[in-house]
């Protein structure tokens, strides 16, 4: 504890400033607020584990009487919350069952024909399981990953076509989870406090019809880029393909656990995307695929209460919710983007808009996890840019997407870029620049190409 | 599954029936009552482990349109909940660092002098233990009993001896499970139906005032019939003297992480019970000595996070709580109070309390779990109570500590049972009839002398 003195009081001097210092809002918002940077800056300079954080600043709340002991907990009982924590076990069940490298092996057989559809077949990985697995590292780091290993093994490790493989498998793994409100821990939270920002509804249909296109965009061209920068060695694709076909002779026929596994997934998927009609909260869909799983013994109780990810997600979401709630509750945004309207004043909206997307991107060079950035700073980019005249919804959806995308730029920008980079087939320099160049063609997408999208569907109104 | 199809059918088919007969409830009043009831049921016949019956009557609730999200979910959200969360987190700790069975040894070297003073070192052990372990299997079956049983050893396994030493462990355990709000995972649950039934408010503070004359009276006079009705050899108590100094030498001197630790429960004991001069919830007190096992490296991150049992109560109790609550509020419980008034009509309250007190216990005899019985019928029994002119705080105390004494009676009547008994030290006649004739004792003590105590301090006012 005593080499990391300096990461408790990065985080404990300005809330304790902040706590004591009179402003103009009203004592206990003041202390709210104190205590909510106090929490975000320790899960960027994190002297423990984010959850502890995040409890810590939910005991505070209630010990400075800041807040009751039922509103302390009032995230707990956030849809948003059990949404992600069911989507935690689908993540859960998905592996148990082998179905994530199934479905990947099946794609290399099926459309691997030459390098840059070896590339594709990854990224077509990503996109079936993303709905179902919010964690980049357990989808990227736990499937996508060790199939790109192998294929870069099975191809003779030709050095640059292994640096294509780890990029795009990387590449598109981050993509996909800004793809989906199911695809990254995170999104939920974002969705969450657009709503409390904007009063803005965005549900698993939203966000998926949002990003179809732009999306898919970037992970097509993202992958042809890689493509071009990488410059793969040229053959051996039919090694690729006769791995694969060896792979899925291993796994052998579905089981019948797959098949109920797929089914229940597809149920859940349908039950999504049908919300509008049915009416049954997302989140709720998602608990009534859960029970499936466990009565049709795809996992097990104890499987579930195992899963530590899925719970440190809700320790973790649970008060973060509450906070964003209570801020916004006590007008805290809105003061925000008061006090920031003068730099975007004169600015036309569009020019606002990007310049905010943009900088929300860049800014993750200096962030080692989606989520903090997200949690840190999402609110206050939206408001800012609703305040600028930015259509609300349109800007949510890219600041929501661009908080998972930028995590392109760096070899630390989330978990899973640990374990794709930290396997040595791509130089940090190259990583770097790929990154980059990518993330000129993501503002492309989403900046240029998007909003026509956006205004096709209705989204920017 | 097929073996098990009348599992499935003793939940479903009644709660269908309640579900679509019309009665004199409104209509949603009536679904909830119908899927409460399947719920019930299904925790007693166990199709599924318990956990996964709750979860799934969670989400009827909602898929039937008869709650919101945001309210099927506002279990999660009670401090009720937290509070038993934070208690499993402490017993995973005293476990950990090997506290437990330090304390047994300390005990039984100190005053386990005789055979008696044996037993009440065991008794002594669950007493210091209980307010911070939950569960009667994790301190009971956990701690209790492999000190009982090295103990029975260490003597040579004197037959009679070790039977006394087993039946005396097991009271304990039971026994001091009904004194703390927190030494039962039901034990919150019961507090809550209390002040959704007869808005009364008990805290740690009035459960252990209430609880401490009549158990400590419960546990030294149960452990005195025992050792009457065991008849214990006599001798060889210098053998379990030795051992216990051998065993303590081998724990070695209190290690730093158990210092940090006794503090910490120090601290959280004291703050439950000064919570009526600073005000902080007894949960929010728990959730502070929580984050401070975490930042004082006693627990870990990952262990709390690997913690089941906590997360298996957590998602338990949240549903439990929400539909025990949204019943009180359609006033369910008010209905069921007027609708048996009758039977108590006449009938002078001491005789209606008594019986419904004593009916309680022994109805225990068809439950083989004490969260069980208390979740299906402590609310019925309080209300039906109240409505016949009993005091509700003392008759809720009762019930409440009855939740756990009614276990003595069978070898089936809670987990930590099934440790005990199972360890084929008792015969299965020898168990219930002790556990019979303890259980006039437990009786005596908190319908004959508890209520006098009561009256002391306010209780029966």
């Amino acid at each position: 504890m005593s080499a990391s003195w300096w990461r408790w009081a990065a985080a404990i001097v300005p809330a304790l400033v902040l706590y004591f210092t009179p402003s103009g809002l009203p004592v206990e918002t003041r202390h709210l607020l104190a205590i909510f940077a106090g929490t975000i800056i320790a899960l960027i300079s994190r002297p423990m584990p984010m959850g502890t954080s995040v409890v810590i600043g939910m005991v505070l709340l209630v010990l400075t009487g800041t807040l009751t002991a039922t509103r302390a907990l009032a995230g707990f009982s956030s849809p948003t919350a059990w949404m992600i924590f069911s989507a935690f076990l689908f993540a859960r069940a998905v592996s148990a069952t082998g179905f994530g490298p199934r479905v990947a092996y099946l794609l290399i057989h099926r459309i691997g024909h030459n390098t840059l559809s070896l590339g594709y077949a990854l990224a077509a990985t990503n996109l079936v399981l993303a709905p179902f697995i919010p964690s980049d590292t357990g989808r990227g780091g736990g499937v996508v990953f060790p199939v790109a290993r192998s294929l870069a093994l099975a191809l003779g490790d030709p050095p640059r076509t292994s640096a294509y493989l780890i990029l795009v498998g990387y590449l598109s793994t981050y993509t996909t989870s800004g793809m989906f409100l199911t695809s990254m821990a995170a999104n939920p939270i974002v969705a969450d406090m657009a709503r409390q920002v904007g009063k803005l509804e965005i549900t698993f249909l939203t966000w998926a019809l949002a990003a179809i296109v732009p999306g898919l965009l970037t992970l097509a061209g993202g992958t042809y880029i890689t493509l071009r920068m990488t410059n793969p060695e040229t053959g051996g694709v039919k090694a690729a393909r006769t791995m694969a076909a060896a792979k899925l002779a291993e796994l052998g026929g579905l089981s019948g656990r797959e098949v109920r596994l797929v089914l229940i997934l597809l149920a859940v998927m349908t039950g999504w995307v049908s919300s509008p009609w049915h009416g049954v909260h997302n989140a709720f869909v998602a608990l009534a695929g859960l029970s499936a799983l466990v009565v049709a013994s795809v996992v097990t109780w104890d499987e579930l209460l195992g899963e530590a990810r899925a719970w440190d997600a809700l320790l973790w979401f649970g008060p973060i919710l509450m906070m964003t709630d209570e801020l916004a509750k006590a007008g805290v945004f809105d003061v925000l983007a008061a006090s920031v309207a003068g730099w975007t004043a004169g600015m036309p909206w569009p020019v606002a808009g990007a310049a905010l997307a943009t900088g929300y991107l860049y800014i993750h060079y200096a962030f080692a996890s989606m989520t903090a950035q997200a949690t840190a700073l999402f609110a206050g980019f939206l408001s800012t840019g609703i305040a600028a005249g930015c259509p609300p919804l349109m800007l949510a959806l890219i600041l929501g997407a661009f908080s998972s995308l930028n995590a392109g730029i760096t070899h630390y920008g989330t978990g899973s870029a640990t374990v794709f980079f930290g396997a040595g087939f791509v130089p940090q320099s190259q990583w770097w620049r790929v990154g980059f160049v990518v993330s000129l063609w993501t503002l492309t997408c989403w900046l240029g190409i998007g909003p026509l999208w956006f205004r096709l569907i209705g989204i920017w109104p």
